[in-house]
């Protein structure tokens, strides 16, 4: 059964997914959604108008919580040991105490402001939102991200990856949302040395391949984007 | 062994899971946290800052997402029918994309503005955010609502419960949400007649009970709070 992703290529979320596909081996097409022009059959799909969104034959799951969750369930024991959710509820709790982290916190004090001002609203109507970026958002992301990538190295310090011993979809979010950042040169690696050796990591899975060759029209990635070796 | 909650009586999510103690038939110790005033041993807990954290000997769980997971992974098979999650992955994603829609859609358009204007600024000093209420604000959550009480009405004329035919997660999460609204009375039940009968029935079972008496200092809970036959 061909799996379909209703997704946009800066979404965080949807990015996540993404990787989540190559860690699982999962082939999947792709539906690009601009959840700001609300158009009616997409709402009919997922009715909070929120990304990305799973069909899988007949079950439909909205949400990167759900769809996390939900390929956990229904493919997660093929991995074996490298299943994205570790087994312990402990373990799992602190998988899911980092989803939060990453993307409710850091998404909203990092990613909504660069990928709203940045990217989304170049092709945005004025009626939509769109416009010119507002100065003052992106220096409030800029100075949010700093405290982001010191947690990161404050974990990566004590763990090999972020949740624990093994990579996990904590992991994923993480780079996720930083990637979006990364892509728009607002990441200070230089300044985080840990955080960047971590990121460097994920980085380099095959699975992650596949969001180095995104790009935004009229506006190329950052010099560090593509390059393994930042 | 003995179960801690670290929350806030007005705190959304604490309420959420003291409901889900009820329903398991939990007894747990309950520690109230003001997360405004920041304090260092709570940010060593969890450092998100955020309600609720439960305690389950050495293990630390942070945030609903996780909490509520983990009640399900470690006490749910107890629970036999009256399980919170359903058995299936489509079903479970269907409860978890109604998770998201109250704790992040409703909470931001309607439940922060609400709690934080009408409740906890009124125990804040200034330089926490104290002060009086917003009256913008608080319009825009009487605004807000109505959508939400016209998609519970969609929903549960469709379905008994709100993710289906049996209750879970979601409706705990939904009614904990529209409690603190209903305390404050800022629910419009006569209008939604659906949304009202459902909240009725959540409210009717005795996990619901210890919420009836919460209040906050100098300032009584609406006619309808208490009351079983609004």
């Amino acid at each position: 059964m061909t799996l379909t992703l209703i997704h946009h290529t800066f979404c965080p979320f949807s990015r996540a997914i993404r990787i989540s596909f190559g860690e699982y081996g999962l082939g999947a097409e792709f539906i690009e959604e601009r959840v700001w022009e609300r158009r009616r059959e997409f709402l009919a799909v997922n009715p909070a108008g929120t990304l990305p969104v799973l069909l899988d034959g007949e079950t439909t799951v909205c949400g990167i919580r759900a769809i996390g969750e939900y390929l956990d369930e229904t493919r997660g024991e093929g991995l074996g040991d490298r299943r994205l959710m570790p087994a312990s509820p402990p373990a799992r709790a602190e998988v899911r105490r980092l989803l939060d982290w990453f993307d409710i916190k850091f998404n909203e004090e990092v990613t909504v402001y660069l990928a709203t001002e940045k990217i989304y609203k170049r092709t945005m109507r004025p009626e939509q939102g769109g416009g010119a970026p507002e100065a003052g958002l992106i220096r409030a992301a800029s100075s949010n991200i700093r405290y982001h990538l010191h947690y990161i190295g404050y974990l990566t310090a004590r763990r090999r990856w972020l949740s624990g011993d093994r990579f996990s979809l904590a992991d994923i979010a993480a780079a996720a949302h930083l990637s979006i950042a990364d892509y728009l040169g607002n990441v200070p690696w230089d300044s985080y040395g840990e955080a960047k050796e971590w990121y460097a990591r994920v980085k380099s899975r095959p699975a992650f391949r596949p969001l180095l060759v995104d790009h935004v029209p009229g506006m190329p990635p950052s010099s560090t984007y593509v390059d393994l070796d930042f």
